[in-house]
């Protein structure tokens, strides 16, 4: 599949490495070729810089957010929450109309410190602002609720007992993230119905990041018990 | 130990009946004792009227809230979430002080029918306001992520395998509630730290609400994996 990540942080990184360890044809999306190829120092989370990510990953590409969509057939936001609109207005509607659209960005809002609250929730989520303002993409909601380690290789916890959420409005783009899910070791995919139920999963953030504080570590994951 | 479960639905009735049934000195608050006694239909769970469940339950009293409460060392908050700062005013102010408070109650806003959104959530919680309302009780957060039948018995799913929260401010009212838990079943129990942590724990319930319509029971729970 050809798949467009946007972002160059650690998400979008651990996302097109496993993607295109799988064979999928990946781009990843940037808002300025040139300056994110000048980028020598590490991530904020420790990650290489591109130019060394990309030396290490010669079948992935690197473009700008507009050619990385128009060439995909899947599109993934690694943006972080606040920049996710105005990452995918860069790409153009044209490029995103009809495509299947897995959103992960969460909605935090850092601007009074750790720890951060939502810009949006309760009664709106982020992922049905991406679709009111993208009305023709396909947007899914999954694998927000879990660190990006464990959002591509589950395994490395528990043997995967655990559980995925899936939020959308179109049933066959949720069947192609279930598919692409269950490819990366996901067991324990749950459909909690149209777009509106990712308000559900966005607000498990404020939890994730006060158990992230008590466990000292982000390798933990929420199990449905049923 | 002497417990006031304000509250006469479905998961007062539930605790209530625990408490007694461990040998504790149980009294369930109401406002009207005589109109809670005159009620002979079904409450809106399908739990039965308080004057069969008290034939049931000898050793339970039931007294007015202010009555229940100053006679109690520990005081359970069974009652629904937009009703609770007002019964706890009716409880009395002095006969909460120095008390511990376990505050299940969760801020549902049915206004729109279903599913409920919060009527505060985000940057604060339902457990602060009441915190705030009383200052000198020892308010704890726990067990208002899950189904009133698990809270109390939770070796009825999984043999108790799955994650109860514990958020306050009031380290030793934390330790007399973690007591409790235990003495339920109950053998992951989490301290998040502050009561602030609450604002993650009732946030829980967006999600909570929409697995109860796709898994069509109540008895499930979330499990931290770790």
């Amino acid at each position: 599949m050809k798949v467009a990540v946007l972002g160059t942080g650690m998400v979008g990184q651990s996302l097109a490495d496993r993607l295109a360890g799988q064979g999928h044809d990946v781009t990843v999306g940037t808002r300025d070729v040139e300056a994110t190829m000048a980028r020598t120092a590490a991530g904020s989370m420790g990650n290489p810089p591109m130019v060394e990510w990309l030396r290490d990953h010669p079948r992935v590409t690197l473009a700008t957010f507009a050619t990385a969509t128009a060439a995909s057939e899947l599109i993934v936001n690694a943006t972080s929450g606040d920049a996710s609109v105005a990452v995918l207005e860069a790409a153009g509607r044209e490029n995103l109309a009809g495509k299947v659209l897995l959103d992960f960005a969460n909605p935090l809002d850092y601007s009074q410190g750790f720890p951060p609250s939502l810009f949006v929730s309760n009664t709106d989520s982020l992922a049905e602002q991406i679709q009111a303002a993208f009305p023709e993409a396909r947007v899914v909601k999954s694998l927000n609720t879990m660190n990006a380690l464990l959002m591509v290789d589950p395994r490395q916890l528990a043997d995967a007992d655990h559980t995925v959420f899936v939020s959308g409005n179109d049933v066959e783009a949720k069947q192609v993230v279930t598919g692409l899910l269950r490819s990366f070791g996901h067991t324990d995919v749950i459909d909690l119905g149209d777009l509106s139920t990712a308000r559900g999963t966005e607000s498990l953030l404020p939890v994730w990041v006060r158990l992230f504080g008590v466990l000292g570590m982000p390798t933990f994951q929420f199990k449905i018990v049923r």
